[in-house]
C-alpha cells in the first residue's frame, strides 16, 4: 500500500513525458562528469542530514500506523535545497569549484532513500519488535521474546541488508535496459530531479522549497505548541474528542495531527476513504456488536488486550484480510511477472536491443536520442559481475554462521534455504515493482514467517524464527526492489551506475547505523512505546507476532466465531481486488482492502486526519488545479517533515526527563462537576 | 477610543476623495427617488433583521470588554448583501416595482447605526448595569442599587434617546453645508455606499460580501465548536493557556476569540499595541508589585474582589487615567470647537456660503459640480425647526415628569438643568465629531457622573441619581453625534434628509425596543455576566459605579498609597497625550493611555487577541498591500459578525438549559496526577 500513491504521480509523469519529449537535448551541452565527481563529499553530508531526518520521520509513521508514503519527492527537494543553498553560498565567497549537477543530486536522492529504506525493513514497527517482550505481553506466546538493543539490531541489519543489493546488481541492465521497466516512482523522481536543473525547474523549485519551509515550519512550531498540553497520554490535542466524547472512546476523532494530514496529501482519495471506511466498519459496527456478545463469544471481564476476547478478534481479523490482500496481489504481481518474462525473452529472439516494454516511447527520432545517450552512459561504467556474486556469497556465509547465533532459534539450514532462494525472490520483487510500482516486500516477509515458523514448530521456539527469517527475507526483498527503482533514476539522469552503487552502499551503511540509533531512541524516550493506547502504538509489531503464533500453533487459539470471521475476510479481501482488477478504471471507487485493515487494530483517528489531508487537496484542486498539482506535494512534504523532525527534540525532551507542564483534559460535564468538587476541597 | 479606528480609513478616504473627483458625474443620469420612496418596505425589514444583529454584537463586545470597533462598513456591506440579493431575487421573478439605490442603502445605513447606537449609550454595559445588585456587591457601596429590567429600562431608553436627534436637527445645515465638518466616519460610509453602486465597485463589494461571508461562517462554526467543550467557566479554548500557566494566572493568554482578532484587524494597530502595553504595565508589573505589598499596603486575606484590596488598586488606578485621557479630549476637542466656531463666525461674515472648513476641495468644476448637487438635495426636504423644538421641549417635559418615578434620587431639577445644558453640549460634541471624528458621549457621561453625583450627595443615593444623569447625558450627546455624521452620509449619497430623520427616529425606536430585550437574553442566559472571571465581566459597569462612588464619597473609600498612584496615572495620562500631540506626526508610536486603561481591570488576554488581528493585517499588507486594503475589513467584519452571532444561539442554548457537554481543562502536570488518581480510585 506504501507504494501506491505513486500512482497518481505516474500519472502526472506519464502526461510530462509525452510533452518534453527530449529532454536530454536540454542537456545536450553540460557535461556530465565522471563518476567519482558525482560521488562529493557534499553530497554525501547532505545525505548523511536527510538521511537522520528521514529515518526519523519514517520511524515515526511506522511506530504510529505503520503508513509510510512515498518520501522521494521530499528528499529530492531537500537535498536540492541543501546543495544549491551551499553551492551559491560557495560560489559567492568564491570557493566553488564543481557545480551542483542532476547527477549528484540524484546520488544524495539514492542514498537517503537507501537509508531510510533501512528504517521500514529494519522491522523497527513489525518483526523486529514484534519479537519484544512488551509485545509478547499483548499476544498469547510470553515465552519467545528478544528485546531490541543496539548491538544485535545493528549486526543483524549489517548481516542482511546488503544482499538484496547484492543480488540485483547484475540483472540492472536485463531490466533497465532490456525490458525497459517502467518504474513509476523512479521515474517520476528522475523528471523531479531533471526538472530541477532546468533554469525554469529550477525557480520552481525554489517556489517549492520556500513552500515546503514555510509548512513546515508551521507543522513543527504547531507540534512544539502540543508538546506543552500532553503532560500524559490521555491529554492533549492527540486525546482532543472533537467529534465528541462516545465517538473518542471508539476512536473517532481528529487529532490534529499535520504528518498524517501531509500523507493523506500524498497518498491517493481511495485510499484515505479506504482507511475511514475501515474504521466505521470495525470500531463502528463490528467491534460493538462483537463487544455486545461479551460472555458468549468470550469469555466476559477479560482483560482489555486479551488475546482470548475482543482483542483477539481485532488482530485476527485484521491479519486475516492483509494476509488475503497479499496473497492475492502475490499471486497477480507473480502472473504479472511470469507473462512479461515470457513476452520479453519471445520479443528478444525476435529483435535484440531495440525498446519493447516501454509503453510510453514513441520510437520518435527525440526519444531514440535520448535512448542513445542514456543507454550509453548507463553502460559506460560498469559493475563487474563476479564482484556482485563474490559480495553476495561471502556475505550469505558469514550471515549463516553469525546469525544463528544471534537467534538460537534460526538453524543455519533455514539460512541456507532463504539465501538460495532470496536472489530469485529479490528479481521477482525487484520486477514486478518495476511493472506495477508495488513493492510486496512485506507479503514476501510473511510467507518467510509462515514457512520457517511452521518448520521450527512451537516447541523449537518458532515464534522468533519465523520472524527472525521475515527480517532477512524482508530485507533482501526490499532494498532490490528499492534500488532497481534507484537505476532506474540514474539511467534518466545519466547518474553513472557505478556512482549509484557507491552511493547505495553508503546509503544501506547509513541507515544500518541510524535505523537503530533512531529506533533506540524512540525506545528509550516513550516508555509506553507498544502499548496499544499510548502515542506510538506500533500496531504492526503485535500483528507480525500474532501472525507467526498463528503460523506456529495453528487456529487453536483463536476465540470462538473468529475463525469464521477471519475466513469470511480473508475472502472478502480476495474478492474485492478480484472486483476491483476486473472493472479496470470504472473500479476506482472499490477500497483497498490492506487500507482497510489497518483501522481495524488503530480506530479511525488517523484515517480522519488522512481524509482532512485528502479534502484539502481536494478542494484546492477544484479552486486552482495547476497551483495544487505544484504546490500540493511540497505543501505535504512540509507537514509531514516538520511534524517528523519535531520528533527528534521531543523525544530529547523525554530522554531528559522533562515533562511538559500542562494537561489539556477532556472530561464530560458531570466528571468535571466531581473534578471540581475534589479540586475545590 | 472607539472612533479612532477611523482615522485609517479617513486616510484612505481622504486619497479617495482626490482621485474620483466627482462622485455625482458619475451618477448623473440616476433619478434620485423622493423621501418617500427612499423609505422602503424592504429597507425596513432589512434593517430591522441587520439592527438585531448587530445589537447582538455591540452588546457581546460591550459585556466582554467594552471596546465597540465602528461597525459601519460591515453595517453598509450587508445591507447591500441583503437588499442586491432581494432585488435580484424579485427582478428573476419579475415582481421588482423599484431598483435598489443608493438612497435606500443609506437609509439602512443609518436605521442600523442609530438602533446600534443604543445598544452602547444604553449603558448595559456601563452605568445601567452598574446600579444593579450584582455589581454594587462588587463596590464599597452596596445599598444603592436598582436591578435591570426590562420594562423600566425600555421606557427610560424611550424617554432620552429621542432627545439628541432632535436638539441637532435643526443645526444641520450649518454643520453640512455652511461649515462642512469632515465627519470622517460619515464620508467613509458614504463612500463606500456609493462605490457599491457603481458597476465597478458593485462587483468589488460582491467579491467582498463573499469574503465576509467565508469569515462570517468560519468564525460562527468556530464559535459553534467551542461550545461543546465549555462545560464550565475553567473550560474551553477561552481558557486555554497559550503562553502558559503563569501567565494564565495573570491573564496573559490568547483565547481564540475571533471576534476580537477582528475588533484587532480594525482597530489602527497603536491602539492594539497600546492594549498590551498597558496589560503588560499592569498585569505584568504592577498588580503583582501591588500584590506583594499585602499584609502593608491593604489588609491581608481580603475577599478577591473587595474594593480595599488589590481591587481597589486595580479599578481607581484605571478610572483615573479614563479621566485624565477623558479630560484632556474634552478640552482639546472643546478647543478646537471654539476656535473652529470663532473661525467660521469670522469667514462666514466676509463671505456666504462658500467653502470654508472643507480641506479636501479644491475649487474645481467638478468639487462645484458635487457641490451645487448635493446642496441642492440637501435643502430640498426641509424639517421644520418648530417641529425639532416642540418635540425637544415635550420630551423633555413628559421626561422630566416621569424620570423622578424610575429612579427618586433624581430630582426634577437636575432634569430640568440637564435638559437646559444639553443641546449646547450635544452641539459641542457633533461639532467636535465633525472635526475630529471622536465622540465624547462617555466624557460628558463621566462629567454628568461626578457633577449630578456631587449635588445629590451621598446621603440622597448620589450614586444612582449619577449614573441616572449619565444615562441622560450619554443618550443626548452620543445620539446626537452618531445621527449628524448620518447626515454627512446622507448629504454625499444624495439622501434626502427627511428620510434620514424619519430613518432615524425608526432606528431609534427599533433599539430602544431591541437593546434591552437582547440585554435581557444575555442577562438571563448567562449567571454569572458581571463576575470578575466570567465570560462576561462587564468591566465597565464596576469602573462607572466605582466613579460615582468616588464622586459621591470622595477619596476616603481609597485604600494606602492608591491615591498617590492615581494621581500619577492621572497626570501621565494627560502628559501621554500632550507629547503625542505636541509630536503630531512623529509621536504615532506613542500609545493611547485610555487603549491602556481598560486591561488594568481585565487583564491582557482580549488584547492578545487583538494584537493577533493586527499582526494578521500587517503581514498580509506586506505581502500584498491592494488585496488586504480591500478585503481586510470584509475578512475583520464576518469574524466579528460570525462570533458575534453565534452569541444568538448560544444564549439560545443557555436558556433551555442546555449545557455544553464536553469540559476542555488545563490542569498542571502535578494536578492532573492528583486528578488521575481521584478519578482512577
Amino acid at each position: 500500500m506504501a507504494q501506491t500513491e505513486e500512482q497518481n504521480q505516474r500519472k502526472k509523469d506519464l502526461e510530462l513525458e509525452k510533452e518534453d519529449l527530449s529532454v536530454e537535448k536540454v542537456f545536450e551541452n553540460q557535461e556530465v562528469p565522471s563518476w567519482r565527481k558525482q560521488l562529493t563529499i557534499r553530497a554525501l553530508v547532505v545525505s548523511f542530514v536527510l538521511s537522520v531526518l528521514f529515518c526519523f520521520i519514517v520511524m515515526k509513521l511506522n511506530l504510529t500506523t505503520g503508513i509510510i508514503p512515498s518520501l522521494n519527492v521530499s528528499a529530492g527537494l531537500l537535498g536540492f535545497f541543501f546543495v544549491s543553498t551551499w553551492t551559491k553560498f560557495l560560489n559567492k565567497s568564491g570557493m566553488l569549484r564543481q557545480p551542483f549537477t542532476r547527477q549528484e543530486n540524484t546520488v544524495i536522492q539514492t542514498c537517503v532513500v537507501a537509508s531510510s529504506g533501512i528504517a521500514f525493513s529494519g522491522g523497527f514497527g513489525s518483526y523486529l519488535f514484534g519479537m519484544s517482550e512488551r509485545v509478547a505481553q499483548l499476544s498469547s506466546n510470553r515465552t519467545d521474546i528478544k528485546n531490541p538493543a543496539i548491538g544485535w539490531t545493528l549486526g543483524f541489519l549489517f548481516i542482511v541488508s546488503f544482499l538484496g543489493l547484492l543480488s540485483v546488481v547484475p540483472l540492472r541492465k536485463i531490466m533497465i535496459i532490456d525490458f525497459k521497466l517502467t518504474y513509476p516512482s523512479g521515474t517520476a523522481t528522475a523528471h523531479l530531479i531533471n526538472s530541477f536543473h532546468t533554469p525554469q525547474g529550477a525557480r520552481l523549485a525554489k517556489k517549492q522549497v520556500k513552500v515546503l519551509g514555510k509548512f513546515f515550519t508551521f507543522s513543527f512550531l504547531w507540534g512544539f505548541f502540543q508538546w506543552f498540553y500532553t503532560a500524559s497520554d490521555d491529554c492533549g490535542f492527540q486525546a482532543f474528542p472533537s467529534l465528541g466524547l462516545k465517538a473518542y472512546k471508539n476512536r473517532f476523532y481528529f487529532d490534529f495531527s499535520t504528518i498524517y494530514i501531509g500523507v493523506g496529501m500524498i497518498c491517493p482519495h481511495i485510499i484515505n476513504i479506504s482507511l475511514l471506511l475501515g474504521g466505521i466498519l470495525s470500531w463502528g459496527l463490528m467491534w460493538p456488536l462483537i463487544g455486545n456478545k461479551e460472555g458468549d463469544w468470550y469469555p466476559a471481564g477479560l482483560d482489555e488486550n486479551n488475546m482470548q476476547g475482543l482483542e483477539g478478534y481485532k488482530i485476527f481479523i485484521a491479519i486475516s484480510m492483509i494476509l488475503g490482500d497479499g496473497l492475492y496481489n502475490f499471486f497477480k504481481v507473480l502472473g504479472h511477472t511470469l507473462t512479461g518474462l515470457y513476452r520479453q525473452t519471445q520479443d528478444k529472439g525476435q529483435k535484440n536491443l531495440i525498446p519493447v516494454a516501454d509503453q510510453n516511447s514513441p520510437s520518435s527520432p527525440h526519444q531514440s536520442f535520448d535512448f542513445q545517450r542514456r543507454t550509453q552512459l548507463f553502460l559506460k561504467d560498469q559493475i563487474p559481475t563476479w564482484f556482485a556474486i563474490a559480495g553476495y556469497v561471502s556475505i550469505a556465509i558469514v550471515s549463516i554462521l553469525t546469525l544463528p547465533h544471534i537467534f538460537h532459534q534460526l538453524n543455519w539450514y533455514y539460512m541456507l534455504v532463504i539465501y538460495l532462494l532470496a536472489p530469485t525472490l529479490a528479481f521477482c520483487n525487484a520486477y514486478g515493482c518495476g511493472l506495477t510500482d508495488w513493492s510486496l516486500a512485506s507479503t514476501y516477509g510473511k510467507l518467510a514467517i509462515f514457512t520457517i515458523g511452521a518448520w521450527a514448530g512451537a516447541s523449537h521456539g518458532g515464534v522468533l524464527a519465523g520472524l527472525a527469517a521475515c527480517g532477512v527475507m524482508m530485507n533482501i526483498v526490499s532494498t532490490a526492489s528499492d534500488l532497481t527503482q534507484d537505476f532506474k533514476t540514474g539511467y534518466l539522469t545519466l547518474a553513472s551506475p557505478r556512482s549509484m552503487f557507491v552511493s547505495q552502499i553508503i546509503g544501506t551503511a547509513m541507515g544500518c547505523v541510524i535505523s537503530p540509533c533512531v529506533f533506540w531512541v524512540f525506545y528509550r524516550a516513550f516508555d509506553d512505546l507498544g502499548t496499544p493506547k499510548s502515542e506510538y502504538p506500533v500496531p504492526y509489531a503485535i500483528l507480525y507476532r500474532n501472525m507467526a503464533i498463528l503460523g506456529v500453533e495453528g487456529f487453536s487459539s483463536l476465540p470462538k466465531n473468529c475463525l469464521l470471521l477471519c475466513y469470511v475476510f480473508f475472502g472478502s479481501a480476495i474478492l474485492i481486488n478480484l472486483i476491483k482488477d476486473l472493472m479496470g478504471e470504472r473500479g476506482w471507487f472499490i477500497p483497498f482492502p490492506m487500507a482497510m485493515a489497518i483501522p481495524f487494530y488503530l480506530g479511525s483517528y488517523f484515517a480522519i486526519d488522512m481524509c482532512v489531508g485528502s479534502l484539502i487537496l481536494f478542494v484546492w484542486q477544484k479552486v486552482n488545479k495547476a497551483k495544487a498539482d505544484a504546490f500540493g506535494p511540497a505543501v505535504a512534504s512540509g507537514l509531514i517533515c516538520g511534524d517528523g523532525i519535531w520528533t527528534i527534540p521531543a523525544s530529547t525532551l523525554a530522554l531528559a526527563g522533562i515533562k511538559p507542564p500542562i494537561c489539556m483534559k477532556f472530561l464530560s460535564s458531570a466528571t468535571n462537576k466531581k473534578v471540581d468538587q475534589f479540586l475545590g476541597s
